[in-house]
């Protein structure tokens, strides 16, 4: 099955386009006592099991895998983060059988590294996608590709959500067509490199619509699939975006809309709360509800 | 002690700007017997020790973190490849005292996973530097400046020396002081993060001589350190760097040349002769010659 194939046949199976990002902070857990890795896997035992019980079922994770190796400790052998990770693909796969995982790590190296970096995260990591950043060029980025062709998913940072993102991603350049921004030409490079493949997607904050519909009508006829972060904590709303993206003629069974804390600590800071399982699943609802398919 | 500070006296303790990059690759060591540490460890325990008997001590290291996480088995709770990464930095820090190690992770994200990678280079894995990708903007770099001020060196990626590097780097943009190309820009930006504090630094490849030398003199007078990668494997030769730093009035104790695969196996592919070690020492030997300050 090619990865397009598989974004269309998750979206279909659970009814939505939601991204859960599995992103952990230790210290709003709802479970406090043991190491890293028992709390986490209790924690998402607990949440995944809830969500099979209420058929609350995204249509794809993505575990930033910055957030587990942060709690590693490798100077002192200790690497409870990436076994935690490691434990959360386990589960993903045991409950949600079919629905993709996003590996969230952003890398990017010349080509004999960024190979490092692909059997990391395809081979090792076992994920069905990577996120990839795109500074590096043509052969930082192929590698990626061409690990698993069609059948792994590679989505290039394009227009971020994030507030600096507007520093190089919306410089002006000067093309042979005219003047553009650099996330148009990255957008550009990307159609070139998924080449109707619908392997090689996209990374585009939710945050500017206007930025979103442009990017969304250009990939609407070249199957590129879109990975939109930026719902919910960073501001953006998941009902213009579902609405940017049918405005735009774009395909939304090949998008995915992320969330991240704001499905697995909607109380955001502090001590969970009582009612955290019951928060998170009204939040999961909400979501699924919005990017309905 | 800043990080220039320790870039400075490092060069002044060994008499050279060479950074010897640690990416080791399995099939060409010349130990295959025992486990992915155990290979790992004999052979840099013996370069490093041989290297430290000769004299022959390089102004930095730098290993690129692909190169250990890639033999790592996470789904079945091997992490070979990190622990060896941690006997490698504990060596260098015993063989080599002084000499800064800089983790080459060419990490990036929205800023509080950036601040997990930040965390990564820094605490967790006790390197002296770290590289950064530039594509998210100033809140995805922050983190990893604001980490330690000053104490910590920062590398962020700004005109690579892979083929692939002019895709998006040599782009022309249209700026209010005229046209220029992207990685001036991102030269500019990367200056204004360094405010002369000379922690912040630029990845420059030793590919293009003219782009080198451009660079250079934008850098000469706001002491912003420089990490060359390129020479031998990739092409570039030191004597020219030397040549085109000297040229711009750079001051070239700030600099930092490196060699990986040039040093660490120069014999490249195949099986390692017999005469691995002073080949090791030769290569070293010659790099240490050219980059003499």
């Amino acid at each position: 099955m090619t990865y397009s194939e598989k974004l269309i046949a998750s979206a279909a199976q659970v009814g939505n386009i939601t991204c859960m990002g599995l992103d952990p902070q230790l210290e709003v857990l709802p479970f406090q006592d043991g190491d890293v890795r028992t709390v986490l896997n209790q924690f998402f035992q607990v949440l995944f099991r809830r969500m099979v019980l209420s058929g609350l079922i995204p249509a794809a994770f993505k575990p930033n895998i910055g957030y587990y190796q942060a709690l590693d400790r490798p100077r002192d052998e200790d690497f409870s983060g990436s076994l935690a990770l490691a434990d959360v693909m386990d589960m993903v796969e045991n409950f949600f059988p079919g629905i993709p995982i996003i590996l969230d790590s952003k890398r990017g190296d010349i080509a004999r590294s960024s190979l490092n970096y692909a059997n990391e995260a395809f081979s090792l990591w076992g994920s069905d996608a990577v996120t990839v950043a795109p500074y590096m060029g043509s052969d930082s980025v192929r590698p990626f590709i061409d690990h698993t062709p069609l059948e792994k998913g590679v989505y290039i940072l394009n227009r971020t959500s994030n507030p600096g993102g507007k520093d190089l991603q919306n410089l002006e350049i000067s093309g042979s067509k005219g003047p553009s921004l650099l996330y148009q030409e990255v957008a550009r490079q990307i159609i070139s490199y998924n080449d109707n493949t619908g392997s090689v997607g996209a990374v585009v904050g939710a945050t500017n619509m206007d930025e979103l519909k442009d990017i969304a009508t250009l990939y609407a006829e070249r199957s590129v699939p879109m990975l939109i972060p930026g719902v919910g904590s960073q501001g953006g709303s998941a009902p213009s975006v579902m609405n940017a993206l049918r405005k735009s003629g774009y395909p939304v069974e090949l998008a995915r809309i992320n969330s991240s804390s704001g499905l697995t600590h909607p109380w955001k800071k502090g001590e969970a709360p009582e009612e955290w399982l019951k928060m998170c699943e009204t939040s999961l609802r909400k979501l699924l509800e919005e990017t309905k398919v």
